[in-house]
């Protein structure tokens, strides 16, 4: 059967940078092969680099995105602990459910979808939460929140709050600080803006948060504890086995990174922003409305209003059958209503743009 | 930096079959790709094959073969249950960890390492457990126990104990018939002798246990009732997304599964009999002893004694940095005094054997 290719503009997985298909089809090393180790290293120094901070604790987890969503929850919250967070999409509503079955008492502040997180109430929910998380770009919206606002306001009023942020699909697409902003456990995913396939959840959590951490969380896989002992050693220096890497989705995120670095962020950055603006630009051109608030978009995924009268799955079935494109469809009660074009990673160029616009043109006939 | 090359042959990761690593390199899809949920479809029916089951609900996990062990905990354990584990290994050792994180009350049934499950003292052990786990081929020391028997000897007694199997070792390197062999719960990893790089672990569920889930897990990543919404499909027969399922990963297990198939399971089995055996004799050749109790042996696995005065870690530097191969130290407290050496998978050649046998008798000096 003939392999199928196409052009990933959905809210992820997108297409992988060449580096990181390089990086899978690399001859396969074993996890305790100290070349192997160095790698691993190298990509906690990476991951440092392109997120802004410090923390000895920054490491991929072994699995997808969802699951540095589960580890953040489980290895933090006592049960009884309140945990402050801000739903504005689909992944703040899961992280309701996530943090309730480690029996967090959940504290939701709910937004109207497609507008950022109001750190007013979000500060009023609570007076002294053990967490408060956040999203930093929503996939589900396309939304992007103010973390950095967010962690100074918190900072300010005690020293106690731990700030827990989602950056699935803002690592690798737009500068993150996360020490400047005192994030203090952040998880990410690769199949976004880093341009690696998915089935890897980047993470990392600040000395301040592991001193209140779960010593003995009822997850064996994600007891950050037991990983830790083997991806960053225990105390003793040495590293011990706890599970097998993924070593080959290791290698790719470690590829994809290195290019990253090598652009730099900085310069990584505009590309998502100026292939975002040109997209924005050309879809209202087109007569398109933009769903997510103005001033709050995301370049890396943009959410667009289904015109009235147009079906959105047939649009886009057409574009995938017929210009292998693939766009998503919106989430949750938008799921027939918004459609989501993501420019990320290596799909994050302005001939992307052109493709995309030209060909949604034609679908539409406009 | 030049990039390594090693012959894997410890207790895994093993060197990709071929077509694992072409799987890899594809062209990536969407993880809601009618493509690519054709492709879940079918390596959903090709572990069917391997494993000899009809189960439905048979598919990958997304994470390394320990997430299959904890799915297979969280999901059926419910508070108090006794569950009966068969402890001849690390990975039954594990098993007694996992499933006491989740309230199983534990009743655990210690063997010498190195030794099969003695049936008889697994039955005696509780009179109706919940759950009888035991490890098909245990990793640690290369032992096999006989789980058809287990089974047998379980559903005879009663119909309710649910048997949970860890399979993998054995996957893809020997005829396993779960159906046949009254198997309620498996889970593998996909980077022994299925050939393919650590990332997923397959799992398979029978209608029975089903029955018996934990409604809603304390964990959200390995609910398997979400998952199964998106890979078998929800009650209304559509699939719902859960988690953005690890396509590269996917693409490279349904690859190697199509290999093993069109070789055929039985051949592969050979193959992999023939390379033990011929490893196994010449390393008795050698003068080296074998640390599994005969007519206990692996294939694909074989542990072997570290003869007195000789370091074990220099040897398997030796390997590693003259030979470019790879093979294991022991399990807990044998760490130092056995070996494991792998023929899995794409390694499980007589080419292979030449190779590791020549070399350890030039590093050894026989």
């Amino acid at each position: 059967m003939a392999l199928v290719e196409r052009s990933l503009l959905g809210p992820g997985p997108s297409n992988a940078y060449p580096e990181a298909t390089a990086g899978l089809a690399a001859p396969m090393l074993g996890h305790l092969d100290p070349e192997f180790l160095a790698m691993l290293d190298e990509t906690g120094n990476r991951l440092r680099t392109v997120w802004g901070t410090a923390n000895q604790r920054t490491l991929p987890l072994s699995g997808t995105g969802s699951i540095g969503m589960e580890a953040a929850f489980v290895n933090f919250v006592h049960p009884g602990d309140v945990v402050v967070v801000a739903v504005n999409g689909l992944f703040g509503e899961r992280m309701c459910d996530v943090a309730a079955r480690y029996g967090a008492e959940v504290v939701r502040v709910d937004h109207e979808w497609g507008t950022p997180v109001d750190i007013e109430r979000v500060l009023a929910a609570h007076p002294a939460p053990a967490i408060v998380a956040a999203v930093h770009a929503e996939t589900s919206t396309g939304v992007r929140s103010d973390i950095k606002q967010l962690g100074a306001a918190l900072r300010e009023r005690d020293e106690r709050t731990l700030l827990l942020a989602d950056c699935v699909t803002s690592i690798g697409g737009e500068q993150i600080e996360l020490d400047a902003w005192n994030v203090d456990i952040a998880y990410a995913g690769t199949q976004k803006c880093l341009g690696v396939p998915p089935g890897l959840a980047p993470f990392t959590v600040s000395e301040r948060a592991w001193q209140h951490r779960v010593e003995k969380p009822t997850t064996w896989y994600l007891d950050l504890g037991l990983i830790g002992n083997y991806v960053t050693g225990g105390a003793s220096g040495g590293r011990a086995y706890h599970h097998t890497a993924p070593t080959a989705m290791v290698a790719s995120l470690h590829d994809a990174l290195g290019r990253i670095i090598a652009e730099g962020m900085p310069a990584v950055a505009t590309r998502h922003r100026e292939a975002g603006e040109a997209l924005q630009a050309g879809l209202q051109e087109m007569g398109l409305e933009l769903f997510a608030a103005e001033g709050h978009r995301l370049h890396q995924l943009t959410s667009v209003v289904v015109p009235e009268g147009v079906d959105s799955a047939d649009v886009r079935k057409q574009l995938l059958t017929d210009y292998g494109i693939e766009i998503g469809g919106g989430a949750g009660k938008y799921a027939s209503s918004v459609w989501r074009i993501g420019l990320m990673g290596q799909n994050a160029r302005l001939d992307r743009v052109e493709m995309l616009l030209g060909a949604l043109k034609r679908v539409l006939g406009r």
